[in-house]
């Protein structure tokens, strides 16, 4: 009997209580718990790893509180420039995004690229009209125009500074891994990036290997916190080769990363993994993470803060 | 005493004879040695393994004879859209471009982005403001014509398909590796990507971890090949903790990447590594690969078919 599970990220950083209400809480938790309600379902009705990270993550874009989808920063020219991934354990099959805008869910476009193209990662204009080759949803400017998010901006503008998001030092990125009924784990990975981000920045997110990896040999893992270092260590496939050469549990090979050598290079943030055994992973190095998980022993559980 | 040494590669595949003349053949052997006694002199003064790669790549960079630079081929909209990436053993740092036009030396813009920029990767037109405000060469359209990379251009939009480089079934890009007198490595990769390439593809050159990987703990590798497969497999980071997890040697590791992973995945193509100790390695499956390397021990190669 092969166990079922999955758990998501909605972001990691220092999320300061001072700023949270009961109220913006509930809201983060019910979010949460809707995308894990909602992969998991499908996993328990045979559904594929890959169609449960996808339809978690596409929940949490649709959701203006997390930085990916609707919810993502403006960028320093006021746009919304989105990068996501997908990966499938079972035959290393990915596909991935950079720098689009207007794509209602960056996600459902990178499982279209791993699917329906002969590439992996397809950047900008290119992608987005694949996209619309696709036909799938596109949206104006003013979907993705939150007021908060706006005043962010000015205020990076102002300053002339490149900004994580929300007022708190957030890294702002949702994922999603699982395993499904026949064994085979899953991964993505969606981010709206940086607030007043330049130079067309692409981070971790989409970066097969660092952001997002899936192999059926070891763990699937969805990364957020300071990009560049997770794609300088290459941070999910490290994760998997620790596993796979060296023998180390899935917890012990996330120790290694995000307690050991992240912490050594200066960089902040967190991940979720889940192992082909269902064992899960939540660690992170910051304050906080906005994370869960749902699993085949009944087990179901959202947090923000460290326990 | 650190042993010294480079290799290169202008990229693998098909590499047919009965399209090869002896003054062709001359041609591209003269081109090799250059980049390599390019990249050896730096060395043998005391250069960083960083510098001596990127020198090496901007010399094959130069030359109209390889997918990269000056002779990158044309994309579906007839435009030269380059990618390239240069990573440091030493510290784990890395640069990248992916999409950029007009910019004369893309290794030397992945280069900057690594050294002066808080960035690890930039796309597309930020990548060309950055250039700009850092002042790099900038070239026209004119500068990237060649006659016979238009007229294959031509053919390949007359019969819809995304063709590799050359006549050839060709991987066009070109990469080096290094190990410097202090005992650091370097890799570097630079592509000008598929003829009549569409949406905004973006191989496994700028990608690090994939095309392009060093670190001091094991070995630095620069890949050329069938991009997605490079990626999905995770390429130079795969052969790294190959080594520094499984105990493998350079050999070993690039063994099983080349002539066992990438083989069972329909991959074609191969890559040069040098490890800590000097080691040299430049596996590939397919028919052909420009390559060469010059050492300390006073030996220097340059070859193009198997042996």
């Amino acid at each position: 009997m092969i166990p079922l599970g999955i758990a998501i990220h909605g972001g990691a950083g220092t999320i300061l209580r001072s700023h949270m209400t009961p109220e913006l809480q509930a809201q983060y938790e019910n979010a949460l718990k809707e995308a894990l309600n909602k992969g998991y379902s499908l996993l328990g009705q045979g559904g594929t790893a890959v169609d449960a990270v996808a339809a978690a993550v596409m929940v949490l874009e649709d959701f203006p509180l997390f930085n990916a989808g609707k919810g993502s920063v403006f960028n320093h020219i006021g746009k919304h420039e989105m990068d996501a991934a997908i990966m499938d354990g079972s035959d290393l099959s990915a596909g991935a995004v950079a720098g689009i805008c207007g794509v209602r869910n960056p996600i459902a476009l990178a499982k279209l690229v791993m699917q329906r193209s002969e590439h992996v990662m397809l950047f900008g204009k290119g992608a987005e009209d694949f996209a619309l080759q696709q036909k799938l949803p596109v949206e104006e400017e003013t979907y993705f125009f939150n007021e908060q998010r706006f005043q962010q901006w000015q205020e990076a503008l102002a300053e002339d500074r490149v900004s994580l998001d929300h007022n708190d030092k957030k890294f702002g990125t949702v994922g999603a891994v699982a395993l499904d009924a026949s064994g085979n784990l899953a991964a993505a990975t969606s981010t709206g990036g940086m607030t007043n981000k330049k130079f067309g920045r692409v981070g971790d997110s989409p970066i097969i290997g660092a952001g997002t990896y899936a192999s059926n040999t070891s763990c699937a893992v969805s990364c957020t916190g300071h990009g560049e270092l997770f794609i300088r260590t290459v941070m999910g496939h490290d994760i998997s080769c620790l596993m796979e050469y060296k023998g180390l549990s899935l917890h012990e090979a996330c120790d290694v990363l995000v307690h050991d050598k992240l912490v050594k290079i200066g960089g902040e943030g967190g991940l979720v993994a889940i192992d082909r055994h269902g064992n899960i992973a939540m660690p992170f190095n910051s304050e906080g993470m906005y994370r869960g998980f749902k699993n085949s022993d009944g087990k179901m559980q959202v947090a923000i803060y460290k326990e």
